[in-house]
């Protein structure tokens, strides 16, 4: 019996242990999970016989290194940032490693010595960072395969609500850390290249400067630049292509009214309010307005917002934005964390709610002359609030990756991230299985 | 013989050097200045039979260490974050000390001791911060004599080209360190407090949110907002205070233009640019905008400057900002670099260039009922290039205080700054025989 220790049992663990524990038997593996919270992990174990709930703190290297001995693969889906502890533990102990997070660059590290030892630390094997990668490089290497060569890249993906839930102005809802969507697109310009030039995009004009996407059945969305698009030159080996772009899906209208608040400063997170703990709705938003007695905060927001093209400021009322009845209560608090508090009161997943992914593939290549474009492109609904989208888009890959490892069909070894025929094709198949799955379009160009 | 020690011979030290010299004779003093260039220092005492000419390294404890251990004063005109290496030798030779710097944290923690020694720090003593403590000051303790409560207080400086040099589209030349104005704003949201109410202006708004200032005899200009407004209310014992705002000075139209620098990020300091080595200014303008073939690159910048109304970009032409004929040549350049070496090849001062300093208080205050304001502003035009205005506000203040003290005027002791009347009363006295005097004007409010 083959030992599968899973580290954390939290929102994106829920669909990978259900796969792994409906393959238990016809497998014969016994699935190890270990969380904080014993409740949670004989939850999510549902008294499956093959699977066994653990409790310890898995970020203690002495109360995890018993259990990482015992495994036959690690698949830690605790915070990203611990990877790396667990990685060493399982270098030391001669164990398989997979997470759906980013390689960083001690993990990186690890690569010549995990390669040694003859084993595999799969990486990136999530949605975004993993689906996008192996559903990309299907399509790269078919193209490469042809003997095309590849001028454009443009990706997008978003984490959404569904659309039977999607029952606000904002046409949004939080389904991941609402801390990351209050900060996104901070923390350095948005870099890509478009036909060979370099471009730069500033934090106050990234949600203004968008492409629109519209997908077949799902209607209109609009996408903003990641700040990271070149770095995937040389993960994809395109290290010349002209265009390349990564972007995040919103729904039309949100961008554009997500951009006040970063004009206003009201998604800051370098400094604590004054009087913070003492702040309503109203007075936070009127503190990055002037004084003028002669008009309403409404009035001032109403004014600065048209100056952005927005005259309508009823999507900002629906959040409560003005209520000057309660103090938002937070001592010390940053503009992001009192933004983030308003938002979440409003904009959280109710129980009945289901989410999105999507994602959507561009491609442009030049084959004998002739020049052709493709996409590509996937939604996922969530099933309900547990089996979500994004667990599904998540845990799916990494669960299919495990069952790749232990039965052998995975001959690579190091630090990788899944771009390779051998560990994309058996999986993008088996994704659509489960309903994720692509519709491609080809088009010849002119 | 009493010894005055001068580190640094820089720009802003030529009217201190000037002024100890006059007074050297009558006062029995042997001004003793250091720097890495002998024939700048030499330059600057002119032979003067009470100079004495040095060069060594002022930043290496060693070489100062005997300089200091002879003088009876030290002046430090090094730039501000050595000042506190050379306060240490200070404190355990037991000499006196001036800097015009603000004071930082290490050097206020060197109070007690200072003290205890009967020694005098005396910081914050050039124009701003200087000039701008000691004039303020004046008028703060008038208003708190005669029984009055202060509840506005705004205050504005800066450091301009004289109109007789004013001849270019942007009315401003770079009188100071360029980096420093290219950067302005950034590093933290300007906060201030109007009538009770806290407010904060993001960087995206600061260049958009101004004040108009008019001084007499100089037509108009705009005041933008300092980061550090709130920071005035211990220092001026304030801390009630309904309305206090500090705010820089440009010349009208200004900011508006610099605004779309900002807007664009080619401010943005944090990231080198790719290919900044081969980038010619119309590359780097062209890389903030997106592609658009339809287009030339000055048709896009005209497109984005008319969002944020302004609808003629002749100064940006002028500036050569759409030259593709020269690389401007810095490898591993940050935008802020760039556009820092693209303003300076413009807006540098010419030799024959006067500059100017313009400095606006204004007040409210109330007593027996009624409301009064008061403006006060001062306006410095600069000699010549040696003997600046920058130069004279910055080094004038600093030398009458060392007259001060070395004729045992000054009774205080510890780390301080201008703001008793002891210290303010004499210095701005003798500034005004040097033409720096403020006009004030006082009004009875409705």
């Amino acid at each position: 019996m083959k030992k599968i220790l899973v580290l954390g049992a939290g929102l994106s663990a829920s669909s990978l242990i259900r796969y792994l524990l409906e393959h238990a038997v016809e497998f014969n593996w016994q699935l190890r999970v270990v969380d904080q919270s014993i409740d949670l992990v004989k939850r999510k174990l549902n008294n499956h016989p093959n699977g066994v709930a653990l409790s310890f703190n898995a970020l203690d290297k002495n109360e995890r290194w018993e259990e990482l001995a015992g495994a036959d693969l690690v698949i830690s889906m605790l915070p990203a940032r611990f990877h790396i502890d667990v990685a060493r533990d399982c270098l030391e102990l001669k164990k398989h490693l997979i997470t759906p997070s980013y390689v960083s660059a001690e993990m990186k590290a690890l690569d010549a010595e995990v390669k040694a030892a003859g084993l595999l630390f799969m990486n990136e094997i999530g949605v975004d960072p993993g689906i996008d990668h192996m559903s990309a490089m299907r399509i790269i290497d078919e193209i490469r395969a042809k003997g095309g060569e590849i001028t454009c890249f443009k990706s997008y993906c978003g984490g959404l609500i569904a659309p039977e839930s999607d029952n606000n102005p904002w046409n949004y809802k939080f389904t991941w850390n609402p801390r990351n969507v209050v900060l996104a697109g901070q923390g350095g310009t948005a870099q890509y290249i478009d036909r060979h030039q370099y471009k730069n995009i500033s934090y106050a004009q990234l949600f203004r400067r968008l492409d629109q996407i519209e997908v077949d059945g799902y209607g209109v969305f609009d996408g903003y630049a990641n700040r990271d698009s070149l770095s995937y030159r040389p993960v994809y080996g395109m290290e010349n292509i002209p265009t390349l772009y990564r972007g995040t899906l919103r729904r039309a209208g949100f961008c554009q009214a997500w951009n006040i608040f970063v004009q206003l400063g009201m998604t800051d997170d370098t400094y604590p309010m004054f009087d913070s703990a003492n702040l309503t709705p109203r007075n936070f938003v009127n503190s990055f307005m002037p004084f003028n007695e002669a008009f309403t905060v409404e009035e001032k927001f109403q004014q600065f917002c048209s100056d952005y093209g927005i005259h309508d400021i009823s999507r900002f009322q629906w959040l409560g934005l003005f209520d000057d009845s309660t103090v938002i209560g937070i001592e010390n608090a940053t503009p992001a964390q009192l933004l983030e508090h308003i938002l979440v009161n409003k904009l959280s997943l109710a129980p009945s709610d289901k989410d999105m992914i999507v994602m959507v593939h561009q491609f442009e290549y030049e084959l004998n002359n002739q020049r052709f474009s493709i996409e590509s492109s996937m939604v996922n609904l969530g099933q309900d609030h547990v089996f979500t989208a994004m667990s599904n888009t998540v845990g799916l890959p990494v669960a299919v990756c495990a069952k790749l490892m232990l039965t052998g069909a995975i001959h690579e070894t190091g630090v990788r991230i899944p771009i390779s025929a051998e560990v994309y094709n058996p999986i993008l198949n088996e994704l659509e299985r489960y309903g994720i799955s692509f519709k491609e379009k080809e088009l010849v160009l002119a």
